[in-house]
């Protein structure tokens, strides 16, 4: 299985980081040992928001040898300006025939704006609900939500929680545990007897 | 005042981000709008424990410039090691007399092998608990363990809550509950009422 861990400057860092820790336990914990991962980008160098540089290990190549193309976001004009950069959403649209795509917080509005919200639920940073409107049938509150092959968490902490609800989809309820564990993260994604999860 | 966010290989990502993240909203939401931070190395390039590759603005440069100094922890065998590392603790030991000295997960073996523990209570990712127990007067099993000079925070995720933790200290309860709903974090460092810090 082979993920791609999209990155774009000014996107949080932790939006990215938070699904990436638990994902690529995956593999380190012994879970999914033929996983494997790319960090992609449209540009040669990326800056976070607050001008902490990462490097890509794929610049400007198609995504479609992936199977889950995950997406950080970022503080929400930024985003949404990017979001009207045709180069960056015709790229992202190489992601078409992935089995699954993505978000954290107002990265969801760069899977809208690729057309794959189209006819379904999202959410996203509660900041940006007005603009993820324009590209989804419903936005709705909740820290993940589950479309099959689009999956959009909220904001920025929740990176955390799509991680771990991706690894329980494809690892198991006791992989998950064992990872949710080794991170020293003390509540569970979507249980509504939390009040992590409202 | 000035932050030095400490890399090194091996490090876990998430137990810098998670603390990076809340540290420097201080400065990008107007709390702190003199904050600024170096990410400070002993070595020139520096991967996380899974490859990925992060970029130092400081190299081999002495920390005693800094008013705080937070790090990171790692795989518990692999930090062990780099305790026993002359060059790399004496490095860390030009941060002694530093206001604050913060450590995520096993991050506080490093702290203990500079001398900063001694004779004080700590903790780290509880499967480091006995390595701890060499360079501290006491474990302790808390999200965050606050002595004053030196903060310690349990395993990985416990990054954030040491950053709010954080926040909180240096420009009060106001200013880190406006950067926790940001974060989209819903619960409090240290709430006894919350399962998350049990």
């Amino acid at each position: 299985m082979k993920v791609a861990f999209v990155i774009y400057s000014n996107m949080t860092a932790l939006d990215f980081i938070g699904v990436y820790d638990p994902v690529t336990r995956l593999k380190s914990m012994g879970f999914l040992p033929d996983l494997s991962w790319e960090i992609c980008a449209y540009s040669e160098t990326v800056s976070d928001s607050t001008g902490l540089k990462f490097l890509p290990t794929q610049i400007m190549q198609s995504l479609e040898e992936f199977d889950w193309v995950i997406l950080p976001g970022g503080i929400t004009p930024l985003v949404y300006a990017l979001t009207q950069d045709v180069n960056f959403i015709t790229w992202l649209k190489t992601a078409e025939n992935c089995q699954l795509k993505a978000s954290v917080c107002t990265g969801s509005l760069l899977l809208g704006a690729a057309g794959y919200l189209r006819g379904k639920q999202a959410t996203s940073h509660p900041n940006a609900f007005k603009e993820l409107a324009e590209f989804c049938a419903e936005v709705v509150d909740r820290r993940v939500v589950d479309e099959g092959n689009v999956i959009t968490a909220r904001g920025v902490t929740a990176s955390i929680d799509l991680g771990l609800y991706l690894c329980e989809k494809v690892a198991g309820y006791e992989a998950k545990e064992k990872i949710r564990v080794q991170m020293d993260y003390q509540t569970e994604p979507n249980s509504d007897s939390s009040p992590l999860y409202a």
